[in-house]
C-alpha cells in the first residue's frame, strides 16, 4: 500500500454526489420492476439531438481533418480564432462588449469553475445554498473555506450581499438559478457587482441558463456597469444547444481584471498552458455553428420545448396544491415537499409509487431539505407521462 | 482592482512556457522574413490527418447526435464503457490485464497528469531533468514541493532510485521520454517499481509515447510485477493516432491502488464527478476505432513514417559530428549543442541560419542547456527540407 499522504478535502467530500447516488437507486430500481419504466426528471440533461447546424458543420470538420489539408493539430492557446470570435458576436448581439481575447473555450462550465480556483490564494468561497453541488466539491477539494449563503422561500431564493463580510471573496453566482430556478434582475446582480468591487471581490458568475432567460432579465453579469473588474463568466452550450455529450464552454476574464496588479486572463493563460490542451476542433466547429444565426434560431426552439416541459410540470404541481418556486426562467422545478419532509425519503416515495426519479433537495445543500428538483430536459412523452402518474397518483 | 489573493506557485511560474515562447520567436521571425518558410520541428504537433477507421466512426457517431434515438447526453462517469473496453483489449493484446473499470477516459494525458496531483496531500515530486515542462507546472501551481531527479549523457539520460531519498513520494516516469528519447528498460522500470514499494511511493508514469517503442521495450508500466500496487498510468491517442487537435486519453488507476487504505481509483472518481464531465461521444468512437485492429495498423504506418523522419534528421546531425543521444523508440531528436551552447541562442541561430524550428533544451529544465531537441512529426518533405538547410548550411 502506498503511503503518500492523500487529499483531505478530496477525503471529506461526501460519498454521494448527489447525481451519481440518484443514478445508482434508480439502476436498483430498475432491476427490481423491469417492467416499469422510470421517468427521468433528475439529472439535467438534454434529449434533443444536435441542431442540423451543428451537425452538418461537425461533418466538415471530421472531413477535413481525414485530409492533409485540413488537418488540425493543437488548437490556439484559448480556442480557435472562429470560435471566439463568434461568442464575441453572441454577445455583441445582447449589447455586452467582450473581446475574443477574453473569451477562453473549454470542455465545460463544469472543468473551468472548478480549475478557475487555481488562480486564487486563501480566500474565502460563498456559496449559496441551495447550490451545484459541483462548486462546493471543487473548493473543498482545493481546501478552501466554504461559506454559505442562505437561500430560502423567505428572500426569494437569492441570497444578497449583506450576508457577506466585508472582505475579499470569491463570490458564486448563478442566474437562472440551478436548483431552484430563481434569477437576479437587474438590481440585485447590480448589488453584487457594486459589493464586489467595494469589498475587492470576484464573482464566479455562472451563466449556464442564461439562454433560459426571458427578455429583459440578465444573461450576463457584464450587463452591470463595473462588472468587468470584479467579474469571470462562465457559460455553456451544454443546456442551449445540446452539448452535454459534445462538451463546449467558455470562460470570459476581462481584460480590466486584475488582482495584485496581475492580469487574471494572463494568469489563466498560463495556467491552461500548463494543465490543458483545448477542445476538439470538430467540436469547436459545432460550438461556431451553434452560435450561428441558423444555430441560434435551432436553440431557441429548443429551449421553447424544454420551457414548455417545465410549464406542463408546474401546472401538475400546483394543482395538487404544492408550492413551486418561480422558475419560468429556467428549465428546472423547484417545489416544497408537502410538509417539508425529508427529500431522499421523498425521492424514495416518487421513484416507488410513480416511477419518477428527480433529485432531492438535500443533495444540493442543508437549505435543500424540504425541497425537491425535477428537470424539464427530458422528452416531451416522458413529461406527459410523468405528470400523468404524478395527477392520477399511478 | 480585486484584492483576492492570488496562488503564488502559479505567479512564480516562468512567464515563458517554452512552447509559447517558441512559437511567439517564430511569429516574429515570419513577420519579418515574409519570403522564408519556416520548418517547425519544435512543438511535437503532428501533421499526418486522423486515420480512414477514425473519421468513419466520427461520421457514423455525428450522424447518431442529429437523431433523437441516437443522441447521447452525459457520458458515463469514467467513460463510454465501449472505449474503456477497447482500451483494456488493447493492453490485453500485449499482455497487459488493465480492467475496463481502472481505465478513466479523459481529455488530454496533460490534464490528468495535472489533476491527479489533487489526490494527494502533502509529499515531494520527483521528476526528471530535462523534463516535460506541464509536470512541473503542474506541481508548482499546486504549491508542491518538486526535486528534480538529473538525466544526462553521463546516466543515459535515465534518473535511477538512488538519486531519491527513502520516503514516500510522487514519481514521475516517462519511456519513451520526453524530450531525451531513453527508454526505460524492463531492469530500470522494475528498479522503479521496487523503489516505490519499498518507499510507499507512487509513480506517475507517462506512456503519451508507448507506440514509438520497439519490440521488447515496455510499453506499460504495468509490465511489471508490483507495479499495480504504487502506479498510475498516463496513455493518449495524441502521438499515436494523431489525436492531438482531437482529444482523447486514459489514465489506468488499478484496483488494488491504495493510500492509507484508500481506492486512489475511487477517490478518483469522486474527484471527477465534481470536476469534470468526460469526453464528447463522438470523440470516444474515434478513439475507439483508432484501438480497433485496423485503427492500430493506421497508427503503425503513422509511427513507422515519424520514425523514418527522425532517422533522416539523426542521420544529418551525426553526419556533421553531432552527438545525438539514442531515441529510436521515440520522435524526438535530443542532441547536443556544439561546445554545450546556450541552448535560446542556439534557437535563434537556427532559426535565423537555417529557418528551422526546434526547441531550447533549457526550456525542459537546468540539465537541458546545452541541448536541442527536435520533433519528427513534421511531414516528411519539411523534414527533407529541414534536413537539407541543415546538411548544406543555408
Amino acid at each position: 500500500m502506498a503511503k503518500v499522504k492523500l487529499n483531505d478535502g478530496l477525503r471529506r467530500l461526501r460519498e454521494d454526489y448527489v447525481f451519481s447516488e440518484v443514478a445508482a437507486k434508480i439502476a436498483a430500481f430498475e432491476e427490481t420492476h423491469p417492467g416499469r419504466r422510470v421517468i427521468r426528471l433528475g439529472i439535467g440533461d438534454v434529449t434533443l439531438p444536435l441542431g442540423q447546424s451543428v451537425v452538418s458543420a461537425m461533418r466538415v470538420a471530421v472531413d477535413e481533418m481525414s485530409r492533409r489539408s485540413g488537418f488540425r493539430g493543437y488548437a490556439p492557446e484559448g480556442g480557435y480564432d472562429f470560435l471566439r470570435r463568434a461568442v464575441s458576436d453572441a454577445y455583441a448581439a445582447r449589447g455586452v462588449a467582450v473581446a475574443p481575447e477574453e473569451v477562453f473555450v473549454s470542455d465545460g462550465s463544469k472543468s473551468d469553475q472548478g480549475n478557475v480556483l487555481e488562480l486564487f490564494g486563501d480566500a474565502p468561497a460563498y456559496l449559496p445554498d441551495p447550490v451545484y453541488p459541483a462548486y462546493r466539491d471543487a473548493n473543498l477539494i482545493a481546501g478552501r473555506e466554504v461559506r454559505p449563503l442562505y437561500a430560502g422561500r423567505e428572500n426569494g431564493f437569492l441570497p444578497a450581499p449583506d450576508q457577506c463580510a466585508a472582505e475579499p471573496a470569491l463570490i458564486y453566482v448563478c442566474s437562472p438559478n440551478n436548483p431552484t430556478g430563481a434569477v437576479c434582475d437587474r438590481a440585485a446582480l447590480t448589488a453584487w457587482v457594486e459589493h464586489a468591487l467595494h469589498t475587492g471581490s470576484v464573482i464566479l458568475f455562472d451563466a449556464a441558463y442564461e439562454a433560459f432567460a426571458s427578455p429583459g432579465v440578465p444573461r450576463s453579469v457584464f450587463e452591470i456597469p463595473g462588472a468587468r473588474g470584479c467579474a469571470i463568466e462562465f457559460s455553456s452550450l451544454s443546456k442551449s444547444a445540446g452539448f452535454t455529450g459534445t462538451r463546449c464552454a467558455w470562460t470570459v476574464i476581462p481584460r480590466e481584471l486584475e488582482c495584485a496588479g496581475t492580469s487574471l486572463g494572463a494568469l489563466w493563460r498560463r495556467r491552461r498552458a500548463a494543465k490543458f490542451n483545448g477542445v476538439a476542433y470538430v467540436v469547436q466547429r459545432g460550438a461556431e455553428a451553434a452560435l450561428s444565426p441558423r444555430g441560434r434560431e435551432e436553440c431557441r426552439e429548443r429551449i421553447a420545448y424544454y420551457k414548455e416541459n417545465r410549464a406542463l410540470l408546474a401546472r401538475v404541481l400546483s394543482e395538487k396544491g404544492v408550492y413551486v418556486a418561480p422558475g419560468e426562467d429556467s428549465p428546472y422545478l423547484w417545489f416544497e415537499i408537502p410538509g417539508r419532509g425529508d427529500s431522499r425519503e421523498y425521492f424514495d416515495s416518487l421513484l416507488s409509487r410513480y416511477g419518477v426519479a428527480g433529485t432531492p433537495g438535500a443533495g444540493f445543500g442543508k437549505n435543500g431539505e424540504g425541497y425537491f428538483r425535477l428537470s424539464a430536459f427530458a422528452s416531451r412523452e416522458d413529461v406527459l407521462e410523468g405528470a400523468r402518474r404524478i395527477r392520477e397518483g399511478r
